[in-house]
């Protein structure tokens, strides 16, 4: 099922390549392509190389904890794959490089993650609040960086922000933000002295994504012009648009009629504005598992729509990447603490350390399903090994270790391997939207360890 | 709307009343009882002598943080009432003297709330983790009280236990549990020593409840005599059952059935353990507003199944005690960061610095609907302040300050004043199920500042 890879792209390959406004199409792109793809053309979630790295991390991080004996609580923990990240900025810019990516912080504030961001080189920061910005200034003043040197790398891409965020933002130089309504501009322009520029977030037709956004972010064209008087008037620069086709957005279409809506406004901008536009933000949305449709829809849109400026660098154009670059990057391992066998029935209850109130809120906040794979049964460690599987499968559910009901992590599931009290479930693809909004509800831990690894070393 | 109480309960008045084995009904309740009633026989949620100790404190806490200035980050903040915690504390001994709270300490663990019922004193704590048990006996212990003074206070009232919880249990001496499957008898006896007693939890009917918990937890009455015999082979010591008909139940027939499937569980034990059982554990799930008929169904039913028991003293029946004790004693105030007046319309969008995921994740966790209560209207002090309203209502929108949009919190209503950027939104009934599953998500704090006040002096 899982095709090798024979060609890895290498951080050293990910340089811009040259651009022409031409159009591609998804073939095009498919010939000089060096990720492995399913029949439908969608990309391979994890492959082999990469789940040795991980499996030996998990290996080894389960048999430490065993040593120590029950006295020790088996915390959940992460194992990162420092060589997936890679991976995955290579095939954003492998398909879209004149899109330079923005880490959506909020996805994952992990600051190891970002890090290894920054020393990637060519990533810039989406901060949401001040807290945000003041962890991604910390690691690049502890680089060694100065003000003048990553300013331009953070966007403060929360189009409602509360004042004193916003006087932390412009205290610390960051300068570009974005903005929905002539309540914020006028905000902008009270407390920071004209020294903001802004992006209008434009509305998108999101109704297709799993998290929509437009239902509370985004300003219609009309309303938007409407931003852009105000901006004259109280003399906030516009540098651009911002648009968000929502979180897992499903139809790639929405996403030329975000460009094209924000070609006609920043015409109308730069007709009134005495600087032109010279950033365009599009957001993110894409997920690794439908990313090469929508991908080529919109570079080919972006290049149809704003070729001449691409092409001549005059517009920065920048995307918003949270599940993208994280998701498949991190492998969550939990501990099993209670198994119940239903009475007269082949169902098993099997009680786990996280849940819906820890790692896993992310079933309830962001309507991610999850896929258990079972990492040891009985003590034995079984990781994706499919041999041993029993031939009678039971019917498990999978629960949470709070006190609520509500905390169910997958309701019906027929899992590889049985499983008993101690044994270990690990859940890939939870880089996103997970730990970033784990809780300490009924007293559990909301702090894990993460063990970093390398699949391209 | 809100009567004012002429003969409130004290501290003093908090002892047990003798207790006959007659049964009650509402109406014999209601000669003798000093609550304000509705119509309708429920309690009225917030009285005005409480509500002006509240409204004093708010109004002190934002002239403090208007005086600072807007590079003050204006936090959400808590009002805690413990004069109304007072009076839910005689509310529920006036009626159910003879059972004994046990405050389900997940319902909002603030350590300072804990104190402050160890010192009114006679209430127990049901911890759900290893975290909970230690705040509870770090507290008791450091008020002087020894392990054996205290350790019959506590019960480890999760079914399923992490072993290295269980253990920690153990060693702090904690020695009552709730089991509800063979597999964490068989647990308890390998990891204790038989030195844990337990419960047996039984399944309630609690599809009525705003928040069912059978659907995770509980054990039918044929599983719960396997358990039975498991944990007599096992020596371990059963005390007596527990049950939980859901938090917001709403039909308490629920109650009649759990107490009756308990009394033929009580007898099945008592036949077969040398020990008599002598803890009977009837859950929570009970509300302010809802509390008298449940209430007094479930004293009919225990006093009508157990009275000779009750009478004599050899059972101890407790409860847990989360919502009812907290909910009504906590507001929550939170600032307005930013304000869009629709296009062409009469529909406001706030945005406040506190939503789902923050303190009121109770919405999303908890089906709980908030009701907004304006407390700054353009800077003026408006807190129930009706006849300031305006005559033309607009149509509002909530929202909370992350990027999310399904961070809403209250989708349409209509606000007794216009409110701007700045101005602030109190929401009362938010103890309950709040701060404790506050998360820091888009970088936004889960820490905030808690006022204690006393309307009882």
């Amino acid at each position: 099922m899982f095709k090798s890879i024979t060609n890895r792209v290498k951080m050293s390959q990910l340089c811009h390549s040259s651009i022409t406004a031409s159009r591609i199409n998804l073939m095009d792109l498919g010939n000089h392509y060096s990720y492995p793809l399913t029949p439908s053309g969608s990309v391979e979630s994890i492959n082999v190389s990469t789940r040795k790295t991980i499996k030996q991390a998990i290996f080894e991080k389960i048999t430490t904890i065993t040593k120590a004996g029950p006295q020790l609580e088996p915390s959940p923990f992460y194992v990162c794959d420092l060589g997936e990240l890679k991976r995955q900025l290579g095939l954003w810019n492998q398909v879209l490089p004149f899109v330079k990516p923005y880490y959506a912080v909020k996805c994952n504030p992990n600051a190891k993650f970002v890090e290894t961001l920054i020393k990637f080189g060519n990533v810039g920061f989406d901060c949401a609040s001040l807290d945000e910005i003041r962890t991604v200034c910390h690691i690049y003043e502890s680089l060694g960086y100065s003000t003048a040197d990553f300013k331009d790398n953070v966007i403060y891409a929360n189009p409602v922000k509360p004042v004193s965020h916003l006087l932390y933002a412009n205290n610390k130089n960051i300068n570009l933000t974005t903005v929905d309504s002539i309540e914020e501009v006028e905000k902008i322009a009270k407390f920071t002295n004209g020294r903001m520029n802004v992006l209008i977030r434009i509305t998108t037709d999101d109704s297709t994504a799993t998290c929509p956004l437009s239902v509370k972010f985004g300003a219609d064209l009309r309303y938007s012009c409407q931003i852009v008087q105000r901006c004259l008037d109280l003399g906030i620069r516009i540098r651009g648009i911002a648009f968000h086709c929502g979180s897992g957005f499903k139809d790639p279409s929405t996403l030329i009629k975000a460009v094209s809506d924000s070609r006609k406004l920043w015409d109308h901008i730069n007709t009134r504005q005495y600087e032109d536009c010279d950033v365009l933000d599009v957001g993110g949305g894409f997920s690794k598992d439908s990313f090469l449709e929508p991908a080529v829809v919109l570079r080919n849109e972006l290049l149809e729509k704003f070729g001449n400026r691409i092409n001549d660098g005059s517009i920065k154009v920048i995307s918003e990447l949270g599940r993208f670059l994280t998701a498949s990057v991190y492998t969550l391992t939990t501990n099993v603490i209670g198994v119940r066998n239903e009475l007269d029935s082949n169902k098993v209850r099997v009680y786990l350390n996280d849940g819906l109130y820890g790692n896993l809120n992310c079933i309830l906040y962001d309507h991610q399903e999850v896929e258990p794979v079972v990492t040891t049964s009985a003590g034995n460690f079984v990781y994706h090994d499919a041999e041993e599987r029993e031939p009678n499968k039971r019917q498990y559910s999978l629960w949470g270790p709070t006190c609520d009901g509500l905390d169910c992590v997958v309701k019906k599931t027929q899992l590889s391997h049985h499983v008993q009290c101690g044994d270990w479930i690990s859940f890939e693809n939870c880089g996103a939207y997970t730990n970033a909004a784990a809780t300490t509800f009924n007293g559990f831990t909301n702090e894990f360890e993460c063990i970093y690894v390398d699949s391209e070393i």
